[in-house]
C-alpha cells in the first residue's frame, strides 16, 4: 500500500534509486526447502542487464546479486530472502541539468508536487534500474514454479514502432538482442533502431508474455482476479500504457458464438479467454499482451517549464534505452512468475482440500 | 486477497450471489461528517438496473438498497457503511440445465475444478449482478470526491461490436440507453442490437472513461501505482479483457518525440500519458478505455463437456444481456472512483505536510 | 486497516451499530466445502445472548443471525459469508443525555474528538454488542478447525472482582451464568453480583482460554507471531486491559532453569510457555489470561464535562451489564479461534509441502 | 501477513539471521522532507547494543547502521528507507551442538516442525538480535514524532527477577546499565545478575514503556485498536509472555466507581486506562507494561529430545544475556513508536478534516 511491497503471500518489497548506494528486495513468503543459489538469481538479472547491446543502454553495471538472508545451506528456510545489488557506474554529473526542470514524459513533475522534493539523479526511484530487483525475485518465484508444478514463463517482442514480429521460432527468442521470434525480422530491427538513435528519437513496442504448464482455479472470483492482478502487475512496469488478456481489445468486435472457447473431453478447443476465465485460471496458457510507450528521455528538444514555472526547453542526454521495450521482456515474465506463485500459494491456502469426482480436463498446449 | 474486498483504506468488501438472499457490501474507512442518504447511492444503481431498456436483460430488480450502518442523522460517522440490496427476482429455473454442464466463455468449470462444488443459480458469484454493490460504494466515494475536491467521473460507450460510436456531445450519454455520446448514431446501435438479438448471438463493446478535476500527485512510485491500480479495477470487471491509459496500444508505433506531453507555464500541452506519469497522476483528466468481451450466454449451441467429462451442447436461454458492455459504464465509473478516493486518503496519510514553493501548474481541461 | 476487518485469509469484516437497524458481519476466505447452517452459528450466539439470568444486561435481543451469502445446499461455497443479525429491542431513549457529556471510562470523549460527531445511541460502534457477530464468524471458524484437525476451544472465568475461582470441574463451566468451572463457589458469585447491583457499581474479572488440539508451527518468525496475534485479537475485545500467555507476568520472578519446558520422547513435561515459542505452536495447549475492566456505565455519578467543555456529573442509567466479564468468555473463545483458522491457512500456503523424518512428538494435554 | 513487515501506512520489513552475512529492514511510507542521518539511528542502535556491560551477552557488534535508499541531500524523500547491517562476530561454532537438539524455551522444536529445516547458527531468524532493526526503524519514527507531534518515548525496568525497582528519579534511566530509574537500586541489581552469571541461569524482568505527548483519537474502534495494535507489537517481542495497558490485571478487582478516569475541564483526573478508551487515545500518556521470560540459554542441564526423537541432555554454552530484559528498554519504545507512527499516518488518513467546535482538553501529565 505504501507502494513498495508487491503480493500478498509471496511478497516482494523492492527498495533504491537508480544512483543511490544500491537496490534490491525482501521476499517475504517463500516456502522453504527450495534449493537456490546465487547463480540462479543472476541468470535472469543478466537478461535484462545494460550494456549488453548496442540497442540498450550503455551503462555498464554488472547488477551482481548477494543474497543476504533466508537461505541454509542452498537451500531456503522460510524466512525473508533479501537480495541485494550494489550500484556501481552511477554518473550523477549526466543529469545535473535536470534538477531544476520537469522533462516531458518523466515523472519529474509529478515526484516533485507529491513530494515536495525528489532524488534527481537518474530518474531516482522512478528509474527502470528499479526493475532489476524485480527480476531477481521473480528468478525464485520462477524456480519453485517449475519444481512444483512444471510451470513455465516465456515472453517475445511482437511489435517494435511499427515493425510487426510475427512469431515463427520460439528458440530465437534469446539469441537476438530483441527477443524476437524470428530470425528473419532481426536485421531490419537493428538498422530500425540505428537510424533511431541517430535521430535522437525513441520509440514504443509490444510485448507477449505467457505462462505455461498453469494449475486450474489459481485467482478468486471478484477481486483478486488472476487477470486483474495480472493487469496491475503488467501496468506497474515502467513504461506500460496498455494490457490484454487473451484477445484483449480483439474482443470488442467478436460475437459470443466466436469468442466462447468451446470444451472437448480432451481439452478446450482454443483459447480467446487467454487461460482466465471469471477470474480463475482454466489450465490453459495464460497469454498477455503489453504496450510500452517510447522512452522519454531523447535528444529531440521539447518545451517545459522549471520549478519556477517558467518556461525552457528539455533534451536529455546519457545513457539510455532508445527503446525501453527491448529489455522489458525479462521483466514481464518475471512479474507474471510473482502474480501466479501469488496465486499457487492462496488457492493452497483456501481450496487445498478440495477434490474433484473425475479427472481434471487438461489444458491446451501453446498454439491452440 | 480472498477476494472480496477492494481498496485499502476506503475498503469495500462485496458479497452475495446472484439468486441468493442479498448482495451488498461493507465500506470501511469513509471519512466521517459526509451527509449521505440512500437517494444518493440509489441514483446511481438505477443507472445499471436490468430491465430499463429492451437492449438489456429483462430481470425486473429494483435494486432498492437499504444503508445498516454507518451513517447517523444524515452523515456518516467514519465508521463502516453496510449497504444491503436484497434479491427479489430470482427465478432459479431458468439456470436448471447448467448445473452439471460447463457452459463455455463462463467461469462454470474454473469454479467447479477450485471450490469442487458451486452455486450456479444465475452463475452464483460469479454473475455481473455482483457490480451493483460496487456501483453502490461508487456513488458514496463520488460524492465525498465531489464535495472535497470537485473531480468527477464520466463515462460513453465508445464502440458496440464494429460499429465506432463518435465522441460528438456529452450530454447525450445519459439520454440513450447505450451511454452513447451521440444522437445520431443510436438508431444505427438499436437496429444492431435488435439485429443481434434475434440472431440469439451477442457481441463485445469498448468503453470510455474518465476522471476531471483531479488532484496531483496521486499515486506510489513502484507499486500501487495509480494507473496499475486502475488496470486492476478495470480488469477485474466481469468480461473485461483490456485496459489502456491514454493512447494505450497506439503507444507502440509512437516516437518520444511525438508521445511526451510537453508543460507550459498554463500547463501540459497535450495528454498523450492519460493523466499519470510515473504512476502518479498529474492533474490532467484520467483518461482510460476498456475492452469487453461478448456475453457468454446465448442461444447459439457451442460443444461442451459435463461433470462427467463427457461431450455435450449448450445453449442458453434465460434473461441475459446480448452485450454486457452496456450496463457496464456506471460500473467502470464506479471502479475508477474507487480507486481515485483510495489513493486520495493514501496521499493524505503520507503527504499533507507538503509544501511547494510556488503555485501548482493546473491540468488542462478536456479534449487537451 | 481501517479498523473493522480482522484476520488475514479468514477475513472477518464487521459492521454496526448498537441501536442501529442491523449487525452483521462478511466472512471472506472459509474453505469450502463446509457443513453450515444458521443453527450452527445460533447456538454460539445464544451463549453470549444479553437477558440470560439476572446478571447481565436485561437487553431483550434474540440475537437471530441470518446468512445471507456463501452457502448453497447447506455447504459453504468459498465465497463471502455475509451474516445478519438484525437489532431489535433498542431503546434510545435510555441514552439521551448522553449525546452531550462524555461518560468517563467510556469512548464519549474519544470518538468525538476522533471523528467531530458520534453516534451516541448505547455507545454505537463502541458497545460491546458488536462482538456478537464476532461470536457467529468465531462458531463458524470452530466449526472447521474441529472438523479438519479436532482443535477445540474451552474458556471459563478464573476471578470475579476479588473472587478468585477454583478450575475444579470444567464440566460445571455451561451449567452457572458465570461460566464458573466450579459448582461450589456460584452462589458466593450470585450474591457478590447481587451486592454490587444494589450498590450501582461494576467490577473487573479475569479470564482464561484454552485452544486444544493443537496443530504444530502455526505462526511466524518475527511479526505475525501466533501469541502476538492472540495478544491484539484479546485486547481488541471490549474493556480488556491486559493478555498473558502461559505463565504470563509470572515469568518475571522465574529463573530459566524452571522456566523451560523440557521435551520428552512422549511429549513437552509442562507448559510454561502456553503452548507457544518463538512464535510458533508446539502443539501442545494455548493458554491465555485476560483482565476486565469494570464496566464504565454505573448509578454512582461521577465528575465529568460536556461537549463545551464544562465541568458536570454523570450517572448513568439503562440496561448493562454490571460485570462484562460474565458474558466475554464466548466471546474470548471465538476470537481465539479466529486467530487458530487464519493461522492454519496461512500455513498451508507456505509449508504445506514440509515433510518430517520422524514422527511429530505429541503435545501434552491440559494440566501439563 | 507472512511475517517479517510490521505496520500498514509505516510499514518496516525485516531480514536477516543472527549469523547471516546481514540483518536490516526496508521502512516504505515515511512522509518526505524529515532531515535523517546514519547518526540520528546509530544512537538508538547503541543503547541496545551487545558488549556494553558484563549483564549482557558479550558479543561484539558495532551494529553500524547503512542507509541504502529513501535519503536524498539529507532528507528522506518519500520512498523506501532500507537501513543495512552487517554482522560481524558471528561465531558459529558456539552453537554446533544445537543443530540436532531442541533446546527447550528455544523454537529451535517450532521451526523444524514448521519448515522442516532451520538455520542453526545463532537460533538464525529466532535471535533476539532481528530487534536491532526495529530499533533501528523506531529512531526514524521517533524523530519525525518529535518533529511534528512532540511525542517522546521513555521506558525502564521496573523488576528484576524478584527484585522491584522503585520509580524515583527519571533522569537516571541512562546512566545505568539496567535502564533502572532509581541509583539506589543499581547496586543490588548488579549483585544479583552477577550471582545468577555464576550459577549459569537466567531470571525475567518486566518493564515499563509510555509515550508522552500523544495526540488525541489514534486508533480505530473495532479491531486496529490502539491498545490492541500495542498488544500485538509488544508481544511480538521476543520473550515477552504478558502485556498490560493502564492499571492492566490491576482492574480485576478494580470497582467502577474507581477505575473509569474522570473528566474536568483542566483535563483526566487520572489514567488508570493508560492513555486509551474504546480503542482511541485520550491524549494521555500510554502506559504500557511487559514481562519478559528468563533467557532459555542457560548452562544449568534440562532434559531434551534431539530429531531422531530420542533423550538427551542440553545444556548452552556460548554468549547470551542472562537477563533479556535488561537490553529490551530500547526495543520496547521502538515499538511503541512504530505503533503511533501508523496510527498518526493513519489517523490523517481518514480525518484530517475534522474540525471540533471547542478547544481540545490536553492529556495530563506524567504521574496523574
Amino acid at each position: 500500500m505504501s507502494g513498495s511491497t508487491f503480493g500478498s503471500l509471496f511478497r516482494v518489497t523492492n527498495f533504491g534509486e537508480s544512483h543511490g548506494p544500491a537496490i534490491g528486495c525482501v521476499i517475504d513468503g517463500c516456502p522453504p526447502g527450495l534449493e537456490l543459489s546465487q547463480a540462479d538469481i543472476q541468470t535472469d538479472l543478466d537478461r535484462r542487464r545494460p550494456g549488453t547491446s548496442r540497442h540498450v543502454t550503455q551503462r555498464n553495471e554488472p547488477d551482481a546479486v548477494e543474497i543476504l538472508s533466508g537461505v541454509y545451506e542452498g537451500r531456503t528456510t522460510g524466512t525473508p530472502i533479501a537480495l541485494l545489488i550494489r550500484n556501481t557506474d552511477q554518473r550523477s554529473k549526466d543529469y545535473g541539468n535536470i534538477l531544476d526542470t520537469f522533462r516531458p514524459g518523466h515523472a519529474d513533475y509529478t515526484y516533485w508536487r507529491k513530494y515536495g522534493l525528489r532524488d534527481p539523479r537518474g530518474g531516482g526511484r522512478s528509474s527502470a534500474r528499479l526493475t532489476a530487483p524485480m527480476v531477481a525475485a521473480g528468478a525464485v518465484a520462477r524456480k519453485w514454479l517449475k519444481a512444483m508444478h512444471g510451470t513455465t514463463f516465456v515472453g517475445w517482442m511482437s511489435q517494435l514502432g511499427d515493425v510487426e514480429i510475427p512469431f515463427e521460432d520460439e528458440a530465437q527468442i534469446p539469441l537476438n538482442p530483441f527477443f524476437a521470434p524470428s530470425a528473419g525480422v532481426v536485421e531490419r530491427l537493428e538498422s530500425y533502431m540505428d537510424d533511431l538513435r541517430r535521430a535522437g528519437d525513441s520509440v514504443g513496442a509490444k510485448l507477449q508474455v505467457e505462462a505455461r504448464g498453469m494449475p486450474v482455479g489459481l485467482g478468486a472470483p471478484l477481486f483478486d482476479k488472476l487477470d486483474a492482478d495480472i493487469a496491475y502487475a503488467m501496468m506497474g512496469i515502467n513504461a506500460v500504457k496498455g494490457v490484454e488478456i487473451g484477445d484483449g481489445f480483439g474482443v470488442v468486435a467478436q460475437r459470443g458464438s466466436e469468442h466462447g472457447d468451446a470444451l472437448t473431453p480432451e481439452g478446450f478447443d482454443s483459447n480467446h479467454a487467454g487461460g482466465v476465465l471469471g477470474g480463475l485460471s482454466t489450465g490453459q496458457d495464460l497469454r498477455v499482451s503489453i504496450a510500452i510507450k517510447p522512452t522519454s528521455s531523447i535528444r529531440v528538444p521539447k518545451p517545459s517549464i522549471n520549478r519556477a514555472g517558467e518556461p525552457t526547453s528539455v533534451e536529455t542526454f546519457g545513457r539510455h534505452d532508445p527503446c525501453v521495450g527491448i529489455r522489458a521482456t525479462p521483466i514481464a515474465e518475471a512479474m507474471l512468475a510473482l502474480v501466479v506463485i501469488d496465486h499457487v500459494l492462496m488457492h493452497r491456502a483456501q481450496c487445498m482440500d478440495v477434490e474433484l469426482p473425475v479427472a481434471p480436463i487438461a489444458g491446451l498446449r501453446p498454439g491452440a
